[in-house]
């Protein structure tokens, strides 16, 4: 992209040290989770470079998910993300269990209502038949981390109103207390900007990116048991994985 | 939330028919994808409702994926995702063909670098060590999709210079040409803003949502191949995957 060869190296250096000694301030803490950065102009005069490259040092530190920008605020550093295991189908509060964490729920609203076309289809039920619809701010280690909107058969929602949905997972109250057993679950994750509501709930600003989940568990018998939307806050979680590879064709 | 019940349920009734409206508006093709929404002062009037209630409609297709939000700007009709099934490693050219699709991809850049702690602690190399980058901007149908960061061993990148790296994924490079078996990936996937050279490319606003993705693919041995960091729009691409229940704890 650059006219010189040479030119192209020398601004390579000059930002990958930039990047480096950033990582070293942040790593030693002198850059704590979430503060704010220096604005480029006082970097600009502190590395005594220029303020494309600072801004390049600053744009691959953000891909590395080292950093975050806040539109008309500045660069923070990311704070560590609680992580789930994507291959295994498990409640949120056994998975963080698993990893040291603890879990707890609050009940935003439990009502009834009418399936509209979409719910109803996940659930293989007629468009307007009632169904249970829980809405659940969840915590990890006392910090709201996701917004979870479930829907389950009527039947199935009077059972859960007397369930300690506060601190048990919904899959764990299925499979111990009334005995289904629980066979897949099909997903889907994109990203988006959290709506208004959601983003009340999980104290983010306005537009901020979060991982947006619909997810259909079914029973072993292939039963949908259960459809729910999960907004988690993108900048405190993260799903990881593990894929075997399949023999490809050519 | 709401002081009597009575109210609570006519407003439930009244809003869940404003959202019922558009959608009806948006499967008929008045509002097609991408175009914009009315403002909610027009749907107030329209609709003869307070704007709560608008916006508690708008709030819910929000979160259902149907519309999204441009800060500042309005609500616009969200368009069709591509699709990639997570449960699989395969190659993006490969698992857009298996969905219909064209992938071609575009070589942006094409180098040879000093490998920092973190690059090099995903390939097992030492810190420093030179690595090939290469990063390249996938397409979709000729829509741009998403930009690969790729690291591999210099030797590989040598071999991998040579490459139709525009129609071809590395992956089948990997196994068919150069005979090297894959065993599996790691992946980590979060949610988060774009960086500004990133959004350039695939044509986004400042501060739009995309997903983030690290994978480190290894060889059928267990070495380390490839570590890439995946931008994707967060507004063309999903993610789907299906997951088995395994036997929980109580």
């Amino acid at each position: 992209m650059s006219a010189s060869p040479q030119a192209a190296e020398a601004s390579v250096t000059l930002y990958a040290r930039i990047k480096d000694e950033l990582r070293a301030l942040i790593r030693d803490g002198t850059y704590k989770p979430l503060d704010q950065l220096p604005s480029e102009s006082d970097m600009t005069a502190r590395f005594g470079v220029s303020r494309i490259t600072v801004r390049q040092a600053l744009g691959d530190l953000q891909n590395e998910g080292v950093i975050f920008k806040v539109q008309g605020k500045g660069s923070f550093v990311a704070r560590p993300k609680t992580d789930q295991d994507l291959s295994r189908l498990q409640g949120f509060a056994e998975a963080m269990s698993d990893s040291g964490h603890v879990a707890k729920n609050r009940v935003l609203s439990f009502r009834k209502l009418a399936a509209d076309a979409y719910v109803a289809g996940k659930l293989r039920l007629e468009e307007g038949t009632e169904v249970c619809q829980i809405l659940r701010l969840r915590f990890v280690d006392s910090e709201p981390i996701s917004v979870d909107i479930s829907y389950v058969s009527a039947e199935l929602g009077d059972r859960l109103k007397k369930a300690d949905l506060a601190t048990r997972d919904i899959f764990l109250i299925f499979e111990h207390d009334y005995g289904i057993k629980l066979g897949n679950a099909e997903l889907s994750i994109e990203a988006t900007t959290v709506a208004d509501d959601v983003a009340g709930h999980l104290r983010l600003d306005a537009g901020a990116p979060i991982l947006r989940i619909e997810r259909t568990t079914f029973t072993a018998a292939g039963q949908p048991l259960d459809f729910e939307y999960l907004f988690y806050r993108g900048d405190a979680f993260r799903y990881h994985l593990n894929i075997a590879r399949q023999p490809a064709r050519q």
